[in-house]
């Protein structure tokens, strides 16, 4: 299992690619099995009272672990969201950034799913958890 | 099955509680079983290559089922969703609004459960479809 | 949108590739995009308290998209369940069997995707409610 | 965060409970956030093939993460699954045990959250994961 990007090429990668949200998210560590990223909360994350909104952390969830399979398949075939189960379990502590980490489960030809844990930082008890499913599109030769 | 909110009820609910998101989102109709809420598509809500965005498409099956639920029960009590399976069937047509189709297939003392289709208006083959469960916290006395 | 099997093919198929459960469904109607399927309900289906189990609603609404998929694509290529997502909404009514209707959303070179409302017969509250994905593996030349 | 099962009791608990299953599964260990329980695989658990069913891997993930629950509330009021998220990851060994790893990863007033991973005995690589919901009904006084 080896890797085909590690921390600085996934961050340079992220860049290029969603320059928009680039700076959203600080790659934390990436093994070929595990990938922590943090969020750097600001006002466009929250939703009224001060937590973190619901899409945004669905959109963390999501770039964890797309993030986790291009780390493993390179950066030329784009993997796809094809489903996403999350539950929300705790609400985020507010004015704090969040961390996921995304655990590869499986990586076939055509399919990959994994599970990400959502925390606030500094806090043990998870704010949601979420299994997820990306389609590996053929590259193109 | 009554409902506490009808149209000009729900609009202004969200007009006043959510005032950031209130002028993406139009009611179209509303029932005691069905909501329909179309997503006025804007730049925020797109990604690289100009399709609706994952989170996007999450944040807009969460509301649409949020809103059919506090039809029912009335402003005070604001459901929380705990859970939200989706699937990712097809991109979104380019530049196109979307719209989401709710249904309400349980409304219990502590939990409301439903499922949401999500289509490219005009088009008819869905671009997502999507399960919530919220809970529905005590009205205090 | 064509179909490769009817009501009477696929009935057969069950038959020869499932003998074990074959008796336990039939088959109700089947057309391009919706399929039904009753459960005979029995004592093995059954759990304390004489309701069906929660694995035999499982079972049941896994049956039933995996025979809407295998009506449109023949029974060469066998699907296989990559993810199924759940709800139990209402205890099954004792002493009745259980319809499932499946929707298939999306057929695709690699992904199915379709839904499939449970319901005690004769009732018309939903007991479950469930989004599959199956993927497809490629017909051997 | 105290049981107010171990090991024996809940042993107990499933023979008296679920007489026709307790066979069916060993409970291995038991502490406040982790349980595990063996599945003893025997012929009715198989699809043709030989491999573990579907609805098989269902129950062992729902027994598991309800078992976990029960130890932490009690043999009293008891949990009634709501929803379950699986993903089915890789085919089973033939001929070999399952073992369910459940964690409990919250145990609110109403609603308990918990993730499942299943394994061939002796393979390190899961055959599924799980996401499941319980409500939990009040205590009649």
């Amino acid at each position: 299992m080896t890797m085909k990007m590690d921390q600085a090429a996934l961050s340079a990668f992220m860049r290029r690619d969603f320059p928009q949200v680039a700076d959203d998210f600080i790659i934390e560590s990436v093994t070929p099995e595990e990938l922590t990223v943090r969020l750097v909360v600001s006002e466009k994350h929250l939703r009224p009272g001060g937590t973190v909104s619901g899409p945004t952390m669905f959109g963390l969830a999501d770039v964890a672990l797309y993030l986790a399979i291009q780390a493993r398949i390179g950066p030329v075939a784009l993997a796809v969201t094809t489903n996403c189960s999350i539950d929300f379990l705790r609400k985020p502590a507010a004015g704090r950034d969040l961390v996921a980490v995304a655990r590869l489960l499986k990586l076939g030809r055509v399919l990959a799913v994994g599970d990400v844990m959502l925390y606030s930082i500094g806090e043990p008890a998870p704010v949601a958890r979420s299994g997820l499913t990306y389609s590996i599109p053929p590259v193109q030769g």
